[in-house]
């Protein structure tokens, strides 16, 4: 038996699975009756949001980044209770566009083609210039729109998040200017007429290390601090990055927010008399979507091969990639995962829960306890609201898109 | 540095990549002139082909996985060119059923809804059953459709693929009756009337080891012989798997498909008095498809940082994941990789090839040596024609489905 992920709080306590206080039968019909599926649970998105905005400092803004979860009743939702949308393609800029105004919203990735530069600038989005090269080529394509362009500079910064899943700082990295060439680039864009925006700054991500986050907060302002002194020019905004982690896996604990909160206003207050005039954002995707989404699968089979039990669902990799282990992790662990009819039902077998896809990649939970279950109950894995569906390859064994579906409270 | 895979000899003399007899930039434009793309080159699938026929006794069929690459084109050249097309599910048996007549088809995979048992019953292509309770699911099904099914027996083997990518026997498992269970599950559908088509033995897939290719085959069919005489029946087929790998990494090199034919040959007679009237089938998909695609992605962006340079490129795993490492691989190492323009250049430097989404996951080659590359010069990743945009997640960080193509000689 190997142990299975924390359950998300939101949904620990209820006999049956439950989202937006409905029970997970209702979403399923209300999506049109069949399985696989992802619920994602507004309530839980709104809670979290809350509880941030109470924790962290006055003043410092909180960004989505979109490429967490592009779903589009959940941007619906989402924009309207955030400062700002965080882009890193064409695609999901337009799905911003069609929520928010331009200068709400940024745009970071080190590949930006042309035509995505064209499109951010003639939109007036902000571009995280990620480096020297794509910064002419913003200029150039900018003096071609006859238009003013809004620049920021993304930094490599010479630490790195520990704890973090995906390191970003401290190496060699395809992400943003090494910070020793930034203020000359800063200069540039600036001298070039620019609408200069600030810094970006992205340390790592799903990090559950509260004092490594504070750590490297501290050291971002730090940075900020350094750079725009360099610089010659104070930024107007200064994104943090993000980089809190949700449990995923046996024995992780979710990062204290408060804790952050206290310990950004402390550091926050260390650089003021450098960055007055600046306004701070943090960016989250995972942490604001991640637990809020719950994927439904239906056991199809029930059976046995050499003393091992076997549910073989009709969901799996193609939906849900991360949570077979094949995104980003090396060792394979098990994501929470329940009875959705019985969450708290005492165990009765250990089983494998594997998808429908025929390949032994495709194994969603590897020998956990559970109540018996029996062909036609529904599984839920957790932790499926973010890197879920979209990260995942949809089209592998030609099965049908699962549905998607926002979970909202009946007053709504 | 780091070495990259062996290119493919298709392609490897040629100074500019040429596919089907065409330079690659010929394909780019017909595809719409946009990178990046998967350009299938027919020539390589038919020349493969060709000569496994060759290498394989007479009379062993061969099938195509459509799962390995479901491109269109590409199915409707193949499929007249092999003897039987597998499918994994009720989308790729529409594709099939479009291109050849039912008989011709077989459906594997461990959770097959009922609306997936129910069109393969009504079509009249064999099911592959992967348990017991699936197959009371078919009889049901077939009884109510008042049709005769055509079912097979997958079959869990005791013994597994040596040096094989995914080893697909040997252990408890989600595909197939374990051996000892099979003779029961065969008389029982017989006895309900079933059209009864045979077994379907698969102990791996991307093996390199001729030698246990033969291993493994000499058991398969032993193992068929045996479960013959215990079942009181004669298979009409014996479908062997497949298996054959083909050479992504430094230091892989193919498998000796004459031998294997020579092998098989022998294997076959040792068991011809108890299956004299059996066909046998390999199926293959990645053998077939994969070392005919080359994925084509152009350089957004050169840049530096610490000592090191990264050619950031329009492409990424979203449309290669396997090549990132992150599909089935537990440590990362390089597909084969080219300049387009000139592959048989001397390397002037060591490079990190990076795609364009905003992870650090998102490496499509990592130190490797090539001859300088400049923004706007197209870049090649081979071995991308099997398990490549159907098994990537097309939809993450929203970027435009890239186009497929196939390279088709002149005279075609």
């Amino acid at each position: 038996m190997k142990p299975a992920g924390p359950l998300p709080p939101d949904y620990a306590a209820a006999p049956r699975l439950t989202l937006a206080g409905f029970d997970h039968a209702h979403w399923i019909e209300r999506a049109g009756g069949t399985t696989p599926l992802f619920v994602y649970d507004m309530t839980v998105v709104a809670d979290r949001l809350a509880r941030l905005r109470a924790d962290l400092p006055p003043g410092v803004a909180i960004h989505y980044a979109v490429k967490a979860n592009p779903f589009g009743d959940l941007l619906d939702a989402l924009a309207p209770t955030v400062d700002g949308l965080d882009v890193a393609s064409a695609g999901e800029l337009a799905m911003a566009l069609d929520r928010v105004p331009a200068e709400r919203i940024s745009f970071a990735g080190p590949g930006k083609r042309d035509v995505e530069l064209e499109a951010a600038i003639a939109a007036g989005a902000t571009i995280n210039l990620e480096s020297e090269g794509e910064a002419e080529r913003a200029l150039a394509i900018a003096a071609r729109l006859d238009r003013r362009p809004r620049l920021a500079v993304r930094v490599n910064p010479d630490f790195e998040l520990r704890g973090s899943g995906m390191k970003m700082g401290g190496r060699a990295s395809p992400f943003g200017v090494d910070a020793d060439r930034v203020p000359a680039l800063v200069r540039r864009v600036r001298d070039a007429g620019a609408d200069w925006r600030g810094f970006h700054i992205f340390a790592g991500s799903q990090s559950l290390d509260t004092d490594a986050i504070v750590e490297s907060q501290a050291a971002t302002l730090a940075l900020a601090a350094d750079l725009t002194e360099r610089s010659g020019a104070v930024p107007p905004l200064v994104n943090l990055g993000g980089g809190f982690g949700i449990p995923y896996f046996p024995g992780d604990t979710p990062v204290d927010t408060h804790g952050i909160g206290a310990a950004l206003a402390q550091a926050i207050g260390n650089v003021r008399s450098i960055l007055q005039d600046t306004e701070f954002a943090l960016e989250l995707g995972r942490w604001i979507a991640g637990q809020a989404g719950v994927y439904l699968t239906r056991v199809v089979d029930r059976k046995r091969s050499r003393e091992e039990t076997f549910l073989v669902t009709d969901g799996g990799l193609h939906h849900q990639l991360a949570a077979s282990g094949n995104f980003g992790t090396v060792v394979r662990r098990n994501y929470p995962v329940a009875l959705a009819a019985r969450m708290n039902a005492a165990p009765d077998e250990t089983v494998s829960i594997v998808g429908c896809l025929c390949t032994p990649l495709d194994r969603l939970a590897d020998r956990v306890a559970l109540p018996r279950a029996e062909v036609g109950d529904v599984i839920a894995i957790f932790c499926a609201g973010a890197y879920g569906l979209s990260a995942s390859p949809a089209a592998f064994l030609g099965h049908p898109q699962p549905p998607e579906i926002l979970a909202l409270p009946a007053q709504t």
